[in-house]
C-alpha cells in the first residue's frame, strides 16, 4: 500500500437525509472498527464486506454516540485499494460529525478533497482520467453530461489514449531499435513502420482534439445571455426556457448564501443563463439604462439570445445592441410573432441564424433549443453509449503539446534527422499522453486536480 | 411481514457529496437486487449483510447507470424488518436520481417521507417515541438536543411510560378482579394497593410533565429578539453571539431560496435569532422607525434580550420599548459599559434580570449566556447520560390526559364509588399513555407524525 496513514471524512452530502456515511481509508481502518464500533455481544475481526448492525462509542467515555451499520472492505478490494472501513449513521448534521469526530479522536486524520479518489488513482485501481470523471459524474447536471461523465469514468475514453500511447511506445521502440546501433541505418520497411504507427496515433489524437468542443460544453454547460431593451420578452423567454425543461438548480453548501443558478437544459446541453436577476429588474426600468446593463453583459456569454419585438420596428436601442454582438455567437429571436408584424429586420442581420418565436404562444420555441443545441453540437450522437469525448481543458492542452510533438517526428523523419534526437519528440509526446491518463503527472498538477473534489471522495 | 408492496427512496440528503444511498424495502427487495444489480460473473441470490460490488444496470435497455456497492438485508434483520436493499451510489443530484429511477421502473413505490421508520414502528422494532426520537436525531441542532434525542431513540424514555402503564395494568387487573365478582366489596388489602400504584404511576407522570418545559426548548430551541432603540449595539450583540459559539445553520432543501437561520448555541440551548437581517437593517435608519420594527416583534419572541446603551441617559425611546415588554421574558442587557455611564436605570426595570455587557471588550458575555440559559433551564443536568425529558407537545397532552383520568381514579376510589365506573378512567388513562408509544394511536395521528419525516427515512 502506498500511504501509512489513516483518513476519514463524511461521504454523504451536507444536511439532512435518513443515512449519513462516514468513510475512513488507510492501514488502522481494521483496529478502529474493533475500538469504535461495538456490535452486541459479538467480538473480534470483521469480517470483510459483511454488513454489521452496532453502536458507534465514543473512544474516551465508551457512552454509543449513534447507532450504525459498519463494514469493513480489506485491501485491496475497495474503492481506494487499502482497508476501508464505512459506517452508516443517521443522516443529520451533527450526528455525522459526532461520528466523525469520534473517529478523529482515534488518531485518523481529516482526509482532503478527494483524497480517496486520489488514493485509488495512485494505487492504481483507475487512471487519472477516470478519477477526474468521478467529481463530474457527481456534478452533472444534464443526462447527457452525466453519461459522458460515466463513460469516462468506466474507462472508455482511457482506452482511446491508452491506444494512442501504445501506438507511439511502438513507434519509439522501433526507432530506440536503431539508436542502439548506430552504424546502421533504418531500415526502409521500419521506417514505413514507425510513420505507420505515428500516423496512426496522430489521427487518434487528432479525432479526440476535435471532439474537445463539445465535450467541454456537455461538461460545463455554455452560458446564454438574453440580449434586448426593455419590454421584448426577454423575462417570458427565460421563464419559457426554464418552464419547459428545467434543469437541476443546485444549491452550493459552504457559502453563507447558498448560490442559485439557473440552468435550462437543452438537449443535454446545460445552458447557464447568466444575470437571470437581472433580466427581471431590468425589464420594467428606463430603456436607456436597460440597454446600457444589457451591453455591458455581452462579453460574458458564450451565445447571445437577442430577443426583438415583431410588433414594433427595429429602433435605436435595437441597434446599440446588434452592434455590440459584432463576432460574437447570436441567435436573432424575433418575439411576438403572434401580434401584427411591425419588424423589419436591417440587411445586417441578414447572415445571422434568426428564429420567430411567440412567448404567448410557445411557437418557435422548440425551433429555438435546436438552433441553440446546434450551434455547440454539431451532427454527433451524444447520447450515444459510444460516444465518448474530451472535456477538459487540461486533456485537451496536454494532446495538443503531443500533436505537436508527433507531428515534429514526422517531419523530422522524412527529413532523415539523427535519430537520437528524433526519439526526443517521441518521448515527450508520449510523456505528454501521459500526463492524461496519470502516469507523468506532475503532484502539483493533482492537487489542483484533487482540489476541486468534495471532500468524503 | 405488515406490508405487501415495496417502497424505494433516496436516503441521503439532496446534494453534491461523495456517496448517495438508495434504500428499498419490502418484499420484492431481493428479486429487485437479482434483476437491477450485476456483480460480474457472480449469480444467483444476494447473501443477507454481505456488501457486493458491481453495477447497476437499467431494467429496460441493460446500460450499466452507475457503479454501486448493494447489500441486502434480509428480514427481520433490517431497518424495516422486512427485506431491505441498499445500494451505494456516486452521490451527485442526477446520478442518485437516476438510480431511484432505475429502481422505480421495476414496479416499486416511491417511499412516503417517513415511510421506512413508519414500517418499522408498526413491525414492531421500535416503538412510537422511538420513531419519532429519530427525525429529532436528525434535525438535532445542539449537542443537548441530540442527547436528548438519542436518548428517546435508544428507548430510554419509553421505559419510563411502560413503567406508567404497568403501574396502571396492575392496578387496574386489581380492580377487574372485583369486578368479575360483583357480590363481594372490595378488600381493603387490595384497595391499599391499588392506591399505592395509582399514587406510583401518578407520580411518574408528573415528573415526565414536569421536565417537558426543559425538553422542549432543548429540542426546539427558542426564539430570542434582540430589542433596543438603534445604536444601542444589538447588531454587535448579535456578532458576538454568532461568533462565540455558532450553532448549525442549515440550509433547508426544495425551496427555491433556501432559508438561512442563525441559530446560536448557548450550552446546549439552542437560540433561533428572530428577525437577523432586520437588525442589520434598522441598525442606522432613523431612530421612530427602528423602535416601531422591534415593537413590532416582540410578540413572536420567546426571550427579549432590550438592549440598553450604558453610555447614554435612558431615553423616550427605551422607555416605549420597556413599555412593550410587560409580561414578556426579558433580560436587560446593558451594553458600552466600556465608556463613561451615563445610564440611569429607572425603577422600572428593578425586578428585571440585568447584565452589562460591553461588545467591544467582550466583558459580560458569559454571564448573559448563562442568564439565558438560566431563563429556560433549571439547575438540571441536561448533558448528563441519565437525561430523560419529555419533549413533545403530543407527548404532554396525551400524558396530561392520563394524569387528569388517575386523579379522578383515585379520587372516586377514596369515595368508594361503582368499581365498574371507576375501571373506565384507568383504562382511558391507560390507553392516553399508549398513544405517546404507539399502542393505540389512532392513524391520522401516525400520518401527522411521519409527514414531518425526510424522505428515505
Amino acid at each position: 500500500m502506498y500511504f501509512e496513514d489513516t483518513i476519514a471524512a463524511i461521504g454523504t452530502p451536507v444536511g439532512e437525509g435518513g443515512i449519513g456515511v462516514i468513510r475512513i481509508s488507510g492501514p488502522d481502518a481494521p483496529a478502529l472498527a474493533r475500538r469504535l464500533v461495538r456490535r452486541g455481544n459479538k467480538n473480534g475481526d470483521f469480517e470483510s464486506h459483511r454488513f454489521y448492525y452496532g453502536a458507534v462509542q465514543d473512544p474516551d467515555t465508551g457512552e454509543a454516540v449513534d447507532e450504525v451499520m459498519a463494514v469493513l472492505m480489506v485491501a485491496p478490494r475497495s474503492y481506494t485499494m487499502e482497508d476501508v472501513l464505512e459506517i452508516q449513521c443517521h443522516g443529520g448534521y451533527l450526528v455525522t460529525r459526532r461520528v466523525l469526530d469520534a473517529v478523529l479522536r482515534c488518531g485518523v486524520r481529516l482526509a482532503e478533497p478527494g483524497e480517496f479518489t486520489r488514493r485509488a488513482f495512485l494505487n492504481g485501481r483507475i487512471d487519472l482520467v477516470q478519477a477526474e470523471s468521478i467529481i463530474d459524474v457527481i456534478r452533472s447536471k444534464t443526462e447527457a453530461a452525466l453519461s459522458l461523465a460515466q463513460h469516462q469514468r468506466e474507462g472508455r475514453l482511457s482506452e482511446r489514449l491508452n491506444e494512442v500511447r501504445r501506438l507511439l511506445r511502438h513507434g519509439l521502440a522501433l526507432v530506440e531499435a536503431f539508436i542502439d546501433f548506430p552504424e546502421e541505418e533504418i531500415d526502409p520497411a521500419a521506417q514505413v513502420e514507425i510513420e505507420a504507427k505515428v500516423r496512426q496515433a496522430l489521427g487518434q489524437i487528432e479525432e479526440l482534439l476535435d471532439g474537445f468542443d463539445e465535450g467541454r460544453v456537455l461538461r460545463d454547460g455554455v452560458s446564454v445571455l438574453i440580449a434586448g431593451k426593455p419590454n421584448v420578452g426577454k423575462s417570458s423567454l427565460l421563464n419559457t426556457l426554464l418552464q419547459e425543461k428545467r434543469a437541476i438548480v443546485t444549491s452550493v453548501p459552504g457559502t453563507t448564501r447558498d448560490i442559485i443558478e439557473e440552468v435550462v437544459n437543452v438537449r443535454g446541453l446545460p445552458l447557464r443563463m447568466l444575470d437571470t436577476a437581472g433580466i427581471r429588474e431590468t425589464e420594467d426600468i428606463v430603456e436607456k439604462e436597460g440597454v446600457r446593463l444589457t451591453l455591458e453583459k455581452i462579453p460574458q456569454a458564450d451565445l447571445i439570445l437577442f430577443v426583438l419585438d415583431g410588433s414594433r420596428p427595429f429602433d435605436d436601442d435595437d441597434r446599440m445592441i446588434l452592434d455590440a454582438l459584432s463576432g460574437r455567437r447570436s441567435i436573432v429571436v424575433v418575439n411576438k410573432r403572434d401580434l401584427p408584424g411591425l419588424l423589419h429586420l436591417p440587411g445586417e442581420l441578414e447572415g445571422m441564424r434568426t428564429v420567430d418565436i411567440s412567448t404567448s404562444t410557445g411557437d418557435g420555441i422548440e425551433e429555438l433549443r435546436g438552433a441553440i443545441f446546434e450551434t455547440f453540437i454539431h451532427g454527433r450522437a451524444i447520447d450515444s453509449r459510444e460516444y465518448v469525448a474530451l472535456s477538459q481543458a487540461r486533456h485537451r492542452d496536454a494532446l495538443e503539446k503531443a500533436r505537436g510533438k508527433v507531428a515534429v517526428f514526422r517531419d523530422n523523419l522524412s527529413l532523415g534527422l539523427d535519430l537520437e534526437i528524433l526519439a526526443v519528440d517521441l518521448r515527450e509526446a508520449l510523456d505528454a499522453v501521459g500526463e492524461v491518463t496519470g502516469e507523468t503527472t506532475p503532484d502539483d498538477i493533482l492537487d489542483m486536480i484533487f482540489a476541486r473534489f468534495c471532500i468524503g471522495k
